[in-house]
């Protein structure tokens, strides 16, 4: 890892460990939540990376650490990207300006990385969850470590840090939920449990009424006051007390002892917080108040912007390269077609799951507010939610990532598939993201395949994102699933008009000879490039866009599989295991048990192989894992040399 | 269909649709209720079924069709197999007697079988989620019938509805929710939720406190007080209220407002409050309390054993033939091989998501209540949880039915696979079940071996289950999956000793030369029986137990491959898409790129095709999908007679 040199820093330099925390007051760590703060921002002005979340946890991760013993106590961090002040502290920050770069420092906890991340992180609300498992194991080995579970407020929505709660109110083990409320997820948080949050919170900024109350009973003279004043005014205390004094009555009730409001940004109240729930048995949640990208004046004023971030620049608070303009990405073509298409589709709605920033899916929101759904971190309820209003009419196009898709594998077999309900999927992170492990998006292809009714497409460019999507709309014919990368948009213009597109059959792109790419979405780019590359060699291949894996093209796949002397090579940037080179194999032994005379064609497959990609650029990635253009060029050289 | 000839009832026979129910009474409908009992035990006692659980809505069914006009208003069933009465009073009364049989009456609603199921529902936790999509639906189209989702307490612990709460409690529309609390999902019902409403439930039976209060006022008289007796009787009221008048504040904070509770088996009371919440335009809940089993004495005792019942005899309560001692099921090896096995490894724990009555795992709890965890219909958190524990030290086991398991891919790859943890994973039902499309195991195969890091078995017999799992719990390496069946044990035996077993090695079982069985799990059981009519006609085949999806037996698989005369028949009970077989045929592309000059094998697979299997006995269906014995057998004789 490389030295970097950085700015001078009194405290920051004192702390070598999390263990260096204690000896500092409380007066202190807030001088240190600076200097972090300032370090921070310097470093991801070069790396990019999640800032707005880290500079609103700066000083709860000081108070942990001040408080707690990790490694011996457990921290585990609900979506690792709020954890880089508490990368920081243990012993990472001189690696900061590997952030997020391939065998770099990774962007979210990583027990790979640090005795002090226990487990691992990408996804929200799992943290809960593994805190019971933990608490659970510690006192299955009677140790006496505590337990923490660090969320935010948007990752409580999701169902399983819900089942997780409910069942930590049940079972009365000790688990120290920190809750940091910044009232906003990656989107504007939703949902009844929010509302009754913030109604929390305004409780806590109008706390002084008690006080108040207090003062009016000490310039009063008991002994003088006319009977009954003496009670109205302890009724209105009990008033106050009730709507002001038991604001966690829901997280009582359920079990889990509440604490707070706290102000998350002043240490010493944090550090007393904890200290008094710290040694309690029960479960406990205490409730923080942060903001998002406090201390950093940009930041704070759009921290939607400075949620992720580019490397940008410190004085103009602009990406570094302002002069070129930012070229479009899939998702924003994707919800450009989604905008047009509402126009002249009245009842298609959108639905994403917390994702309306990162899709994109924002700017269609405010267009069709009444036809835009943001459920929150809520993947399986989105799915399902989504095959009620099909089946009641409307034409639902649900936006998610392919890893969150994940979450909803059962809704979508249960609650789309089997009634074959038009349910549009767009989605969007399909193949290999910079984010590592937990956001490689590479089984949906081999999961969403084995569903009956489903058809599972993936574009070559854009514009035919664009009619794919227009045409699925169209057709309301069944569930239909479309896969993107996260890339910038091939082939974009703006406001093509739609037309209906056959995407169950493939198209031959390019006529040249026995080796045929048989690609599938982004390969088919890459087939084109590699191209390039054969015939600078003064060699030909054919082109196939393979836009639907189910299903497959098979009067083309006959003719293709038919000739002995062809090779065919499926490129897919998904899991080999089950993809859609598999089902090609499928198609071609059931053509061989009908068709044994038939010499078949070689068959190679070519896609993610099986294991769990790190993280790194995606062009990085996609070379190591042979999907660069070169590395394809390379393997059809090497078939072509020997047959 | 069949006419059944039905006991002669009064009001049952005038009731032809629900229009007629409209007609009648509270007085009526409550002895409808009676008439309808007791057909409903008759009919089951015939066919099997839900039992408990149906006798226990009753009177909410009767209630929701008098006040609610359906089909217009959508009735929304959570686990549609609460929905029995429905289907009586929706025209299907005299099909009850092929209820769950091939081609017969579905046990859960359907939308192929009435108008008046607007959805399918098999699985759990759906119906807020769908009904919010109806809402939104009709008020997109300017409708104004009525949603209504009935769903179960144990049902509100899945996330997802948890999920659909919340979101409905932001959105704000207008859904009604009716709260079928019987205290019990399949197993018993668990969670911080479920012993809040516990304790509603307490103030429901002590509510005459506020009465009494008012009594106490009568008596006195104001005028003559003592001043502040008046305030503090006010006080006590006003606490008595707030304890009791107000039972649902959790639903009240989310934004839901809350009606109850009411007597569930009152149906005066019943409809009286549905009179009182249906047009209000919010979201709304309705907390019934009712008891499973009502009305018939074996049931009320004991109505987790009435959940789902067989055929019985209604005089001895007992199966219909006790003369023949019930062979034992791979559910039931599979618990006693962890009950022995929790003996000699003390840091192995069983984990289940509702299931512990339908999995055995009952039993276990008793003998070892600090190790075992019922986490109620929490499929996401059982699995996060459990990796956790692994994390952590433990071995956890996690026992859970193949279509539940789908509710779990994201934390089997996210929580699981990525860290390699040592989970171990029971999965039940693998493979085909009388119940129908929604619970189909046959998607497990297809998603779980495009995971990297996973194990992923099935036990040719219950003894070979015992191993796997004692090899898997002593191995403690990564991940692995062990399916089996719902089917009754092969090659039973009691308390066999364990031994570790190679588990990654295939075993050739026959040799009887170049037609090749690779029978995965269930299949090896299969394929003996089609070698036996093989034999009778003078053929033979041999057999490989092919225990292993991932990793294959690639030396095995490379001997069988290179001949090219060997034909090789892949075995499994699950979907071919991406499953088993389409595994040994990317197994077999990949090595005939590095051994081009190899003439292979043909490979040809057996499994369910691309699409939902519907409900039926387990034989009939397997033989549909071409996997009886017979069918296997024939086509084995088809391609003997013609290579």
């Amino acid at each position: 890892m490389s030295t970097q040199v950085l700015p001078a820093t009194s405290f920051l330099d004192a702390v070598a460990s999390p263990a260096d925390l204690k000896r500092l007051s409380a007066a202190e760590l807030q001088s240190l939540a600076g200097e972090i703060r300032e370090e921070l921002v310097q470093a991801l002005s070069k790396t990019g990376g999640h800032l707005a979340s880290n500079l609103g946890i700066v000083e709860i991760t000081l108070a942990l650490h001040h408080v707690f013993n990790s490694p011996a106590d457990k921290m585990l961090w609900d979506v690792g990207h709020q954890a880089y002040i508490h990368k920081m502290l243990t012993g990472r920050r001189k690696q900061f300006d590997t952030l997020r770069q391939y065998k770099g420092l990774s962007g979210f906890i990583n027990p790979f990385e640090s005795e002090h991340d226990p487990f691992l992180a990408g996804h929200s609300s799992t943290s809960i969850s593994l805190a019971l498992g933990y608490a659970l194991a510690r006192d299955h080995f009677g140790q006496d470590h505590k337990v923490i579970a660090v969320i935010g407020d948007g990752g409580l929505t999701g169902g399983m840090a819900l089942e997780a709660l409910n069942h930590l109110g049940h079972i009365q083990k000790n688990v120290i939920i920190i809750l940091n409320d910044n009232e906003m997820s990656i989107s504007e948080n939703l949902g009844g449990f929010s509302q009754y949050m913030k109604r929390i919170k305004e409780t806590f900024f109008y706390k002084d009424i008690k006080e108040k109350i207090s003062q009016i009973e000490v310039q009063l003279d008991g002994s003088n006051l006319r009977p009954g004043i003496a009670e109205l005014i302890e009724a209105v205390k009990k008033q106050a007390k009730q709507r002001f004094d038991t604001p966690g009555i829901v997280f009582e009730k359920l079990g889990v002892n509440y604490t707070g409001p706290v102000d998350g940004h002043d240490v010493e109240q944090v550090v007393n917080a904890l200290e008094r729930i710290k040694d309690r048995t029960s479960p406990q949640l205490l409730h923080l108040i942060t903001q998002k990208g406090k201390g950093y004046a940009p930041a704070e004023a759009d921290a939607i912007k400075y949620h992720g971030v580019s490397a940008f620049s410190l004085e103009k608070i602009e990406p570094v390269s302002p002069e070129k303009p930012k070229a479009k990405s899939y998702s924003e073509a994707f919800t450009e077609a989604l905008i047009e298409l509402a126009e002249i589709e009245p009842n298609m709605v959108a639905i994403t799951p917390a994702t309306a920033e990162g899709s994109g899916l924002v700017k269609f929101g405010k267009l069709y507010p009444e036809r835009f759904f943001d459920v929150a971190i809520c993947e399986q309820h989105a799915v399902t939610m989504a095959a009620g209003m099909a089946k009641a009419g409307l034409t639902p196009v649900v936006s998610i990532y392919s890893t969150f898709l994940q979450r909803a594998l059962d809704q979508l077999v249960h609650d789309v598939a089997i009634l074959n309900l038009p349910v549009i999927f767009g989605i969007d992170r399909g193949g290999l993201v910079e984010d590592g492990e937990t956001h490689q998006g590479v089984f949906d292809i081999a999961f969403l395949r084995s569903i009956p009714n489903l058809t599972v497409l993936a574009p070559r460019d854009t514009e035919e994102l664009r009619n794919m999507v227009y045409t699925a709309v169209r057709e309301r014919k069944g569930p239909v699933a479309i896969r993107f990368p996260r890339d910038k948009a091939v082939n974009y213009a703006e406001s093509i008009p739609f037309h209906e597109i056959n995407f169950r059959v493939w198209e031959k792109l390019h006529d040249g000879g026995n080796l045929i790419f048989l690609a599938y979405g982004s390969m088919v780019e890459t087939a084109k490039q590699a191209l390039s590359i054969l015939q600078e060699q003064g060699k030909d291949a054919t082109i196939i866009n393979a836009r639907s894996t189910k299903p497959l093209d098979e009067a083309m796949l006959a003719e293709l599989v038919s000739h002995a002397n062809n090779t065919i090579v499926t490129l897919e940037e998904g899991c080999l295991p089950g993809g859609f080179g598999s089902a090609v194999l499928e198609w071609a032994a059931k053509f061989k048990m009908q068709n044994p005379q038939i010499q078949q064609a070689l068959i190679a497959t070519l896609g993610i192989p099986d294991k769990f990609v790190e993280h790194g650029s995606r062009q990085i990635l996609l070379d190591i894992n042979g999907l660069s253009p070169a590395r394809v060029a390379d393997f059809a050289l090497k078939i072509l040399g020997t047959r």
